[in-house]
């Protein structure tokens, strides 16, 4: 990598899994990535926490400073390769960086999910580039396929498997008919959760992505409060068995839908047929189905996550800011209006619900009278088990969340119902 | 859509099912069209064959003429989109529309598979913009995320389902029990297979598109006479039985490879593995598989064929080449550069196989023995039937096609052979 007058000097801030992993491609595909950037790439500095520390690829550590100033602002620096994560100090310097014109790449979900409009807006007036192909998805092209190829379609649902940790486990208990601790314990074991994995097992990490997707698709600011949200901790063997009874699996699913120029956004487990293309999506992977009115059912797959592949995003994303460092960058001004969500309680679904009962009869006329009373119609109802161990095992008609919500209080307030041990939406298509 | 200063001028070559759709879809979608093109669009001329012949979508006749010099020769006209199709005349209007230094979005993949190296190289020459993303898959994007999003990889395999009619058919087959006869009668009806499907049937249309892939993929011009292709026409109800008996399903596949600088590109029926993503795609939609040796595995899935998908992919192109009308375009010199083709001989895959025998002692012996000779190893050998209707089913370890081919000539000479029914390779990732 040599620094000729002509080359476009970047920063890199953080330097662990993936920034290691950007770095190592950036060496070992220079040729091909500086002539397709049509300039050369020169990396002058690298912002780390811990010089030692260990990383998967070996970097050049005369470049690395533990002083944020010493790169963000170094006015030599064109681009930024923001790798460090989480809002505080990755706002702050995003805004500093974007506010000098200066350019920006970026695989933080979180940040884009919560700050996305203010980064854009800011960017928009310092005609400052913003990319982050790699913050949804890891190495599966996305959001430049969803702004770009189909950019003269209109997209109406989004539906995608967004977290990895959680389609491993589910996998695994669907695989190998184990509980979610021990499924959890063998992903920690395997690197793919984390020590603290509540962020991706709550569905904060899929709501952040699921943000993003929607903003872009929807042409309209979502933050990652707007969007309902439902972990996989509770979904029991039993369901997962359940649910391939009735031709289902269960995956954790971030949905989000354009009606009546309402966006609506959710994250939770969902039972999917087994023969819709987000069935077989196994283990770590992703994907991501996406319908757009003209160009109908299209899904994107791939990993996730992980050093390499998320890096093939990074400088995918590099590349196209360097070849147009010249030009105005296209606007998402949109993403400063704030999306207009509809109400959850108007979500209309379908429910598998299971219910221990007292086991004696008149039991199930009971059952059908609360459902009946909200409007909830029963697409199948099965017994199962006997006295203490008697269950009702059912899945609804469409109905909306509302009405489903307001059944389910009356279910419980049954002296028939011992407690209501499962609920997990249901979805077609 | 009015006509301002500032607007681009469009001419369109060819109005039937697609061109239709992409009249449709400039005018229903014109606003956020132009918005994202970052200029107005006006379609001024429609070159036909026939004025009144029925379209699926309602266009303005007013601006069709069956006089291509009325379209072509129009010095006002900035960026045409080819939906002619097919060799003559699209040839000689592409290279006259290049060489002026207009820009040319087309769908035709025949024309880039013969002529891809001669038009890049005329476009590179007068500076103009060539696009083709709806040459391959419909309305899937593959071409831009393949150039862009995954540009700082390198491609190492690909392997899609990209004709809708053969999967038609093979789906149709595999879950009716029904003859290729039968499901080609049923594709026909449905108007999923032409008047005359031997352009799909025996993969010229699929070695067209893998052409297209291998060339930008690996960065060297693959025409489809380089291509080996078998069709499906063979392929026998028996055959997408005991696939699945063995755990494989029967699919026309397109695969390409780049191994030591040398490509090899295939089209043929294929069986692979229940679990592999591209098992599961159904009826005429179509998947690319790609694998990237940082980004790993990817698959886009969507409609690889029909009038909206298809006019998605081409105003997706459009609004790129208005939005960098004054912009040099990207290069893609490399494709003059004739690929450096492995030999298909020395193709390494697996075999499956039928062959039909005397049903008397020593006759696998003997099989196993030509076999051998020829360092075929066998995974699974399986004797069905009896008398008469004796045969072996075997699938064999990983072979050279050479070896292979040696084997089974030697065993057509063998006297206790009746005949061979079936040979398929077979593919594990």
């Amino acid at each position: 990598m040599n620094r000729g007058k002509e080359c476009v000097v970047v920063g890199l801030l953080g330097c662990g899994t993936i920034g290691s992993g950007v770095y190592h491609l950036l060496m070992k595909n220079h040729e091909i990535i500086s002539k397709k950037a049509g300039r050369e790439i020169f990396l002058k500095r690298i912002l780390v926490k811990d010089i030692d520390e260990p990383r998967p690829f070996k970097v050049d550590a005369s470049l690395m400073t533990t002083k944020p100033k010493e790169v963000i602002d170094d006015p030599e620096i064109d681009v930024f390769i923001e790798l460090i994560g989480g809002l505080k100090p990755a706002r702050s310097f995003a805004l500093s960086i974007l506010s000098k014109g200066k350019h920006l790449v970026t695989a933080n979900k979180e940040l884009l999910a919560h700050h996305g409009g203010e980064l854009v807006s800011v960017a928009d007036k310092n005609a400052s580039h913003l990319m982050f192909e790699a913050s949804v998805g890891g190495g599966i092209p996305l959001i430049r396929p969803i702004e770009g190829s189909l950019g003269g379609d209109r997209i109406l649902r989004i539906m995608g498997i967004v977290n990895g940790t959680t389609n491993y486990i589910l996998t695994k208990m669907s695989e190998e008919r184990c509980t979610f601790k021990e499924a959890l314990l063998e992903a920690k074991n395997l690197g793919y959760a984390e020590a603290n994995p509540r962020n991706d097992l709550e569905g904060h990490d899929a709501a952040s992505k699921l943000a993003i997707l929607s903003s872009i698709s929807f042409r309209a600011g979502v933050t990652s409060s707007q969007i309902y949200r439902e972990g996989i901790d509770r979904i029991r063997p039993e369901d997962i068995d359940n649910a391939r009874e009735l031709g289902y699996v269960v995956k954790l699913l971030a949905i989000a839908s354009l009606n009546d120029g309402e966006i609506c956004a959710r994250v939770h487990p969902t039972m999917i047929p087994l023969e819709h293309p987000l069935a077989s999506i196994l283990g770590n992977f992703n994907a991501i189905f996406v319908v757009g009115e003209s160009a109908g059912e299209l899904m994107f797959y791939g990993q996730g996550a992980g050093s390499l592949p998320t890096s093939v995003a990074i400088i995918g994303d590099l590349i196209n800011v360097v070849k147009n460092i010249d030009r105005l960058p296209d606007s998402r001004s949109y993403w400063s209006n704030e999306a207009k969500m509809g109400s959850f309680d108007e979500v209309i679904t379908r429910f598998y619900m299971v219910l221990r009962v007292v086991d004696r009869p008149g039991v199930l006329a009971k059952i059908a009278d609360v459902f009946g009373r909200n409007k909830v119609s029963l697409e199948s109802v099965v017994q199962k088990g006997e006295g203490r161990e008697a269950q009702i095992v059912l899945i609804t008609h469409e109905v909306k969340e509302r009405n489903f919500q307001e059944a389910r209080r009356g279910l419980e307030g049954l002296d028939v119902i011992l407690d209501i041990p499962s609920v997990i939406r249901v979805e077609s298509a």
